[in-house]
């Protein structure tokens, strides 16, 4: 008999070398032996509950599999590559513990639906771990938030300074993405949190499981209602990989906007030492070299999603080797978002926010532009010609080398007739500008208050339904 | 002044025609007027109710836009391409219709968080739209599973023959794809009907607007809570086009296994001459062209995600001029998806499946080898020594070029000296094995119709709760 | 018989509505039709040669193509949706003016080899038209780069200023990218410019044609080697659709920098007039909108190529129906690459920069760092401890706000004891750093005149050398 | 002072432990270490042909350098992660060996342009590995044409069968896509193969160092010519992950056909049993899984192109340290071609063909209409109305079950009296069918001889062109 079960009495000859080492898993499906040995005790327990194995051989391949995770914990385990993936050594050194039962351990199932449980509870548990991490880094967000309530920059549009906004509404947006990336890895959990044991090969078992038991047995919400659908479905893992792609494309902005703000002609942050490198020629170079990286890990986080779907489409019913691919693009999905999720956290606490060079910014670009705009209109000029009006006096100002507040009286009568000397005082500042804009979701000093709270009941409230660790 | 509401008095100079065209949305964005009216006509009623508008300019400009609206339903609208957009269409025609009233529907709104409304209305309306193909798709789909509940063929892994299975089970493996779409759907509707409205240029209004009426008025459940990311959030079209992708990555799979049963090797269908085509040159051919064709435009799909992710990563607060790709990105997987399950309901309703051909696929490929073994299993062989055994007689079986039935009760026993002569009759059957896998999912008739019922339900409901059309 | 030639006497039923109209093309291969002419008239004028037509016949028919072409052309040509495509609409046509001589022009050809070599001259022709858009858009950087050749700016790695570069130098980079994407498309064009006709549906045919002539008559430079890879490939597509992805990232490049410039914290540059845009309610805004939007549309044409590799992935040999998305794909890549060089060459062509702005920057920054190590290597000190002393004289000239040349001869020689008062004066100048790099490929103006030269000479040469339109 | 180089004089802190091990690369850029060597390696040679650093110092750098070399090699070499990266690693040991000259050795050049010809370096020796692989799967696919020249198959368009073609056709045009492949291999290396070193940190160097000297050094063809570009491209990488994205899409259309060819339906092909994988409950199972397996690979190769796209996107001038990532996108790329290039040989060189099997499709399907349309057109019926002819006779005879020469003389003659009893004899044959299409390009067997006669010229002439490894 062949040393590789797999294959059984109809091969007489055994793999190619390069074919086992191309097809082989286990040196990166390693990673999930914990989520598989809960998985096959689940299984076992189920088996030893309906009978269809004794209640003392449930109790040896428990047992047996306890002794395996302890192994491998505690780095004894010896992994045979060529028992090809992660399931097959756990099985092979079960037997080897506890004998026979062990070899019933596989009853009622296939490896096309224990690959699929044990993976679904290895994703299911990285998307709270990563739902986790987006949680502390909102509340980094946050506390700079508190701490800047009342530092102004100028809020752009197309990058040109557009109107001055609050520094913490402006970091809010970014928890407000955040809070949006959770919710959406809370759907995809859901559907990630079904199990497809029972369909066996394909087509469901002739022996008399009880699925849901399995189900429950994990953590799980239910079961899958299909067999063939159970084996072949990866969408799971697609979501989980477009929901990594998001973290990231939403991280990336805020990388970018380190990266902008650390250059010295705006000079708004300063990123620690902790997270900036230097040059190997260049002694005055401080690099934000992290938030480059992160904002470049964007395009692995894409990479991983492109793959999985250019896997999947085009695959008839119902398991394909092909699907073999989602494990790496899955991890390396996990390692970039997670990873970088704690590390944008370690560096936004320390970042240092300038508020001198913010308010220095915003006295160019005529950012009090709409002020003057919406006070015109205040004393009765048509919207589109207080628009116009303005837009003329910001070029004339910007010809003269001023800000709109350094022109004369008569600069401002000469193309609006209207205003009376001095009485754009408190027109043309910004703080009062801020301070204006209490909408909800403004930028003025109450809605940044009312945000931090919803954010705060919010955190709290996921934090405390955010699903324990299975392994 | 400018023609251009636009550019107001800073510039000197009109925009190039190239950049003009290049920058131009109305000949796509145009789609998108009877949602900027709705919009529109909302953003009005609420000016009226918090008195920045009086009373009678409200009235006046939701009657100009209904006649705008009815313009263009008649198509007696002109549009004019040098007003770069369908917003400044509508607008420049209602101040036309109403006078200096239509001039105040900007008032507290700038085009950002207007087209972040316009657009969020008519991507609620397509998600909805499509939930609803979705389940048109998935009533076809259950009537053919009705009709060959008692079909059988074989079901594959890896596309080799595996286990029989019953056609029904296979069609309701699609239908549970596509319930898992439109539940994503649904996700991702709940995320996309939410006002950015109130959020002005970026940092929120200094009128005194309700934007939650507003978004009541549209029918959304409720507004965004920080304006920054009000105006520079897609994720919404992100999550939609993903959807898409995840809907076409399933129907190519379907389309595969139509491709695949066409052919004459198969032949386990025909599609019917109105979803099939000729060749210009070989007059006999009969081919599955529509299959192929929705097969191929995944690919559309996934561009159009790829592409999103490509313009919203390392984009820096707030709006972007980039983010206008957004409108044909999700414009196209709309065309792709829409289509797609519709033309897809039609194929299907009209496919005949031969099941006499199936039948003959199930007398190939050994696929009652699990049968045998399962057999010998309950006659006390272990399960690997069984599994063994019977893959030592599948070679001698098609060495000599038979089924598993065709072999002598000498062979049989040269193998598995346990197996007495006839003892195999009932078990080497496919109709049986199908029988006996009536765990929950699988293939059994009991299943399958547990399966149908609960379809019926999960349909119905769904339907019931889809929303109305906004517009 | 069938209006739809290709349906034959084999199909009882029509198409139905919704499939003709997911599955036509003629709405959008419309474009090839002056390529389809050409493909045509070179096969009836081989057909004729080879005696396979008579040469009254083959005149008949290259007249009546004339006569479509002709009508075509004046906007008389009247297309039938129904037909499907351009190929049967223009052949359909040539029938009712030049009767049964019409229907031989397919003689040894399908539509498969037909739309094949159409494609490929359609794609030939455009691959050359971006080269000679790539060229004018170097000649623009170039002409920019003659009056910027004492313009100093900050050059950045990192986005950290580094060291002093002159703009010519910046600008030129941008020429040189250029130079490799003309030099990729030639490789690309060099593969797309092969005949597959002769191939017919995909084994060849049985008349003695002479595809040699066909390609040669059509300017191309031989023929596809194998009937069946013929039909079936379409890596000409992917490859042009790889080469306007890579366009469109390095214009994206340019685009980032023209919209950082942009903002007044830079002022590096004024976009004019006709390449911004202002704000329907920010008076003051000027938005390099053009560079934003063509930065995004980089997403659109990486779409594009995605789209394609997804498509090709898994088909099985020969054509198959999902190849007809290539064609959308390439012309949605084609007016993206060919209106942005367009377009960027207009932008580039007007834009202001402001070298005072750029020497300001250069003194913020520290980029004479290197200077000062350099010269402490001069004087003997080794380089990783040049490097170390310079960078604690950045950090005490920072902690006092001034640049190196503030700090006192204290103040250096309290770290690098060897300076001499007033030894730094022209070390630390960014002009003589700039004068002083003239290794191959370096800032300095020698350097830079020298890449001036190497472009010219290729930029001519490769003018003269770029294929005619074929159509 | 620091223990890591690049830090010097400015920083306080060091870096994070968590942003220290983000953005490390010497784990996986070691692969790396013999590229970086040799790049080394000319650079000292060329500072000592030039003077900048003494005859004896360059001996001692170059000797160093050899013994690294020698220590890696042997496993004696003891990585330090806190060094960042391979280049680190490497002089750092060679300064502990060889003292203050090898502090010298980073004179004149930066970390980027280092970088950037090391990882040039490598990937010209890898594109010359992926085309050695593709050369001799090109010539497995025509070792296994040459024993199947008279072995005939259905050849498809649509996946329908359309006309007989030989096997030895068939394989060939998988053996002229790898063709495009090395061809196109060869033009990505060409832009390769050019040395960015004397560009230092991004705008050339003030050291009188000759960079062309270091390139043919190398065996490179020239040097960048720009600076800026030189740090800043990696067009390089895009072209190799795009050329191994096309060579892993033909693959993966040649493994679907091995799939499907493997199910009993057609039962083609038998793959080895050193490329086939049994089930764990299925004894009958034998597995295309290599095939499978490797047609998912493909989109591991796509999202290496994406992510690097992604990457590139938008960035500024000049070196961003998020172009790291390129890194280990290219090596995933790279193990994915070589291992699928040369598992595919290994797997083509066993799969054993079924004539008989292919012979029995030939019978089905109709695949012989084309013959009979051709013959009656050779009786002087127009082509279009023998189509239909073709096509009514098609649909009888598949009413009766039959093949085309099944049908009686008088229903042949019901729909074209012009048929004289017998004489379809000849006609409806496949393998005249064949024989017929000696067009260039063609399945006959002349045409497939001049085929081989082809390939085998220009696979003796590439391979011995292929560059030698560099390293």
């Amino acid at each position: 008999m062949s040393t590789i079960p797999s294959r059984g009495g109809r091969f007489a000859e055994g793999p190619a070398r390069t074919a086992a080492e191309y097809t082989q898993s286990q040196s990166f499906d390693r990673t999930l032996c914990f989520h598989d040995i809960i998985a096959s005790k689940a299984h076992a327990r189920m088996l030893g509950r309906v009978g269809v194995v004794a209640p003392e051989e449930a109790d040896a391949i428990i047992e047996g599999l306890d002794r395996v995770r302890e192994e491998i914990a505690s780095g004894r385990f010896v992994w045979r590559p060529e028992l090809e993936d992660v399931h097959m050594n756990v099985e092979a050194r079960l037997t080897e513990l506890v004998g026979d039962a062990g070899r019933k351990l596989h009853t009622g199932r296939s490896r096309n639906d224990q690959v699929g449980l044990t993976f679904r509870l290895f994703v299911a548990d990285r998307i709270a771990a990563w739902q986790g991490l987006a949680l502390d880094l909102c509340e980094t967000l946050m506390r700079q938030a508190e701490s800047h309530r009342d530092t102004i920059l100028p809020g752009c549009t197309h990058l040109q300074p557009a109107q001055p906004v609050a520094l913490a509404h402006h970091l809010l947006a970014y928890a407000f993405m955040l809070r949006r990336d959770v919710d959406r890895l809370g759907d995809a959990a859901r559907r990630t949190r079904v199990s497809p044991l029972g369909a066996a090969a394909l087509g469901g078992t002739t022996y008399p499981l009880d699925p849901l038991q399995v189900a429950k047995d994990v953590g799980f919400d239910g079961i899958c209602d299909n067999s063939m659908d159970a084996v072949s479905d990866r969408d799971f893992v697609l979501e989980a990989c477009f929901c990594a792609a998001t973290v990231m494309t939403h991280l990336s902005r805020l990388c970018e906007e380190l990266v902008l703000w650390s250059n010295p002609a705006f000079g708004f942050v300063t990123v620690s030492d902790a997270f900036s490198t230097g040059s190997s020629i260049m002694p005055q170079k401080r690099n934000p070299d992290v938030a480059e990286l992160m904002r470049g890990k964007t395009g692995r986080a894409l990479g991983a999603l492109t793959a999985m779907f250019t896997v999947m489409k085009g695959l008839p019913m119902t398991y394909n080797r092909d699907m073999q691919e989602d494990k790496e693009a899955f991890l390396d999905a996990d390692r970039t978002v997670a990873t970088s999720l704690g590390v944008m956290a370690g560096m936004m606490e320390g970042v240092v926010f300038h508020a001198d060079r913010m308010a220095a910014a915003c006295d160019a670009g005529y950012i009090d532009a709409t002020e003057l705009a919406d006070h015109l209109v205040g004393k009765g000029m048509p919207f589109r010609q207080a628009h116009h009006a303005t837009g003329a006096l910001v070029a004339l100002a910007e010809s003269r080398g001023v800000p709109l507040k350094g022109l004369t009286p008569e600069e401002l009568r000469s193309v609006a007739p209207c205003i009376e000397p001095g009485e754009l005082a408190g027109v043309l500042d910004c703080a009062t500008a801020v301070r204006r804009r209490e909408t909800p979701g403004g930028t003025g000093p109450l809605s940044v208050a009312r945000q931090l709270e919803t954010l705060r009941t919010w955190v709290a409230e996921t934090r405390r339904r955010l699903p324990k660790p299975i392994a």
